[in-house]
């Protein structure tokens, strides 16, 4: 695609699985507290603290296991049994070493990209230990130029990610799966974007209907993006 | 100096205080635990399980609640009140929103070797989200070019920042307080350090001594950088 210097790729859930794993582990955690006070509120509580607690301890495992033991404590008012925080850690901790399973069409789309000449990187949101480690372990990183991990992924984030990258906003197009961190913050600042869904995006990245867009690509499935790219 | 090119600053205890934060909440963790076992052998535990979670929770304040929370939950044989696990959250949580206090002499020496025409970076390990919020709380990060926060400060992760920042070791001074992770791996690489010892210096920190070299200062006071860079 004429113009294009740099395609970025989210990483969670654009890569390879992850929100599943904490559905996963959220289920599991709401259904063993649920005895304290009833399913709905536990899942409404947990997701509160995850969303209250995003500003202090960030995305990532450790905040999640965190969010999980405080939720425990506060929905049992106090009554949570020491074994059940134990195996709260215990998933956590799992989940950590989750294996990676890259998500279908993943690599030869990288493969394609890199063999018509594109710079390729990773703009990831999360915890550094918990990205780096997923990336070495994801066989995935001779593809990519320069990897991103970011606290969070604002204009202003993005904007700096540019400059550090020498590229103009039309230069450069994002592809991950949610909406709200990924692409409209790349078309508020000029940039492109390719909108890849995933069945199980987490409910704080959905956004309403944004309208047309004429730098943005909705597709159902990732190898799409060799298409618009032109390779 | 001739031939230095980048100035490279660790963070934590070089440029504002931090590990006595950890230390008077571990010293008041220690002393709530121990009525299930006693002080000496709840410092070991939280000693091991500390350097033992290093690998899967990395540095950082979210990291050292969950070394604390876990060690509780051990130590008590699950007989830990859920108050006390509820205050180790609470003094987790008050760790992350610490004031940020300069070390004396830290801005003036940035301000110094700044008016001399040095580049100046920050190399710090930890958390990402953590490091950030000091740095943007510290006023100190119109001095820095670039900050790298590292998982680790491995002579690969050195030379990996290096070669990005398109410098030679021997172009390249790292200054900081901890022998272990500061200065000993770019003093192997072929770079220059100094050592500011700081006086509660992390034990797993620690190293013994190193013999002589050519390339290192160890000085007790910050401001002694800005005469060994001849400014």
């Amino acid at each position: 695609m004429k113009g294009i210097k740099i395609v970025s790729f989210d990483a969670d859930d654009t890569l390879w699985i992850n929100e599943t794993y904490y559905q996963d582990i959220e289920k599991e955690f709401v259904s063993m507290i649920a005895k304290y006070s009833d399913v709905d509120s536990i899942t409404d509580a947990i997701h509160k603290k995850e969303i209250e607690n995003l500003k202090i301890y960030g995305y990532g495992a450790k905040g999640f296991m965190l969010s999980m033991l405080e939720t425990a404590l506060e929905e049992s008012k106090g009554s949570v049994s020491t074994d059940e925080l134990n195996r709260i850690i215990e998933m956590g901790r799992g989940l950590i070493n989750e294996p990676i399973v890259l998500l279908a069409g993943v690599k030869e789309t990288l493969e394609k990209l890199t063999a018509a000449g594109y710079t390729l990187i990773v703009a990831t949101k999360g915890d550094l230990l918990d990205q780096q480690r997923k990336l070495n372990n994801s066989g995935l990183e001779k593809y990519f130029d320069h990897i991103e991990i970011m606290s969070y992924k604002s204009k202003k984030d993005y904007l700096d990610l540019l400059e550090h990258l020498g590229v103009k906003p039309d230069e450069f197009i994002m592809i991950g799966n949610s909406m709200k961190s990924d692409i409209l913050p790349i078309l508020n600042i000029g940039g492109y974007g390719i909108h890849v869904p995933h069945h199980t995006t987490w409910a704080h990245e959905l956004v309403d209907d944004i309208g047309k867009q004429d730098k943005l690509w909705v597709v159902e499935h990732i190898s799409e993006v060799a298409e618009i790219l032109e390779v």
